[in-house]
């Protein structure tokens, strides 16, 4: 595709190097723009610049943060002795979106993987250990990915704290709401049945 | 959707103004941008303020440009004599990606349409006149939209050249390539019967 001017095509490139969007899409966000007022535009540009320069990570939990602690470590509506343990910024951010959860979180940054060399000093359990052993937290709750590597943290986490008075919950697993039973892996259909709880708990 | 830190939602709100892009798209574009290096961030960001303050309009033919003229205008390699009158900007990429069009081009800004208030004064006729004065072109090619407002537009633009020795012709309408007959419409189907072409115009 010929660009008529450099200044447009240099815009379309940028823009089409974000995850998803190609080069029609980068033009038409770009014609977008162009219609745009130059200061609606500038304000844009600044944002973008601004997020990606002047964001921290919370100095208590690991989230992204404005300054030295982030909005949910700051809240004071927040219970300060629920913990949900995840593993990156994304699964919070999932979390949070349920609008089910009222407690603090702490980021590890991955999950402990050997093949991928991704040992336990790499993520940030210590931090982790550090609040626990403050008393802050009663309840620690394990939000991982139900997978090897998930489980395999989550023994690790159990294991490093153990000496502490805590107790330490997981996310329930099993069939999915508005899933079919038919369709559903043996995996977590067997684990549904290992884990099931009384109906009781079904009623909202 | 709650956000731990300003400056990410900020970031985020100002994606999703962009056309097609919602909350999600926008917060997996901000958490691209957030793994990319500053540098990279602070390029994208700034190419894209440039590209709305600094582009101008080709003072002959009102296509995007960097400077006085455009790229296009500006080519040694462009037949001078073949100039296709498009809408916008947007059907001047169309033909310009199709790589099968090598003469300069005039963009008019709009179709008349005086249900909506557009007249001849609000398009930029005055210059297209200008130039076939000038006796840069030998033969014009419409390019506009097969509806009412672009044959009136193509009408108009029959009626004010038509003191000047030139050939005007308009692009060819019929049933779309790769299109099955039964399902195209009788207007566009009846017109590609009374225009056919000897069929040597087919063998490419």
């Amino acid at each position: 595709m010929v660009f008529p001017s450099q200044l447009l095509e240099d815009a379309i490139n940028e823009f089409s190097k974000l995850p998803g969007v190609g080069k029609k899409s980068a033009l038409r966000h770009v014609l977008h723009l162009l219609k745009k007022d130059v200061a609606d535009v500038q304000r844009f540009a600044q944002t973008i610049e601004r997020m990606r320069t002047e964001i921290k990570f919370c100095t208590r939990c690991n989230n992204l943060a404005d300054g030295t602690l982030c909005n949910i470590c700051l809240s004071s509506t927040r219970k300060k002795n629920l913990i949900c343990v995840v593993e990156n910024f994304r699964d919070l951010i999932a979390i949070e979106s349920t609008q089910h959860f009222n407690g603090l979180y702490h980021v590890i940054g991955g999950l402990i993987s050997p093949l991928d060399g991704i040992g336990p000093e790499q993520l940030y359990f210590e931090s982790l250990v550090n609040r626990v052993k403050e008393g802050e937290a009663t309840e620690l709750i394990l939000a991982l990915s139900p997978n090897l590597q998930g489980d395999t943290t989550s023994f690790y986490i159990q294991n490093i704290l153990k000496e502490y008075n805590l107790k330490i919950t997981a996310i329930s697993r099993g069939v999915a709401f508005g899933g079919e039973l038919e369709y559903a892996d043996e995996m977590t259909l067997a684990r549904s049945i290992q884990n099931r709880l009384p109906i009781e708990n079904f009623v909202s």
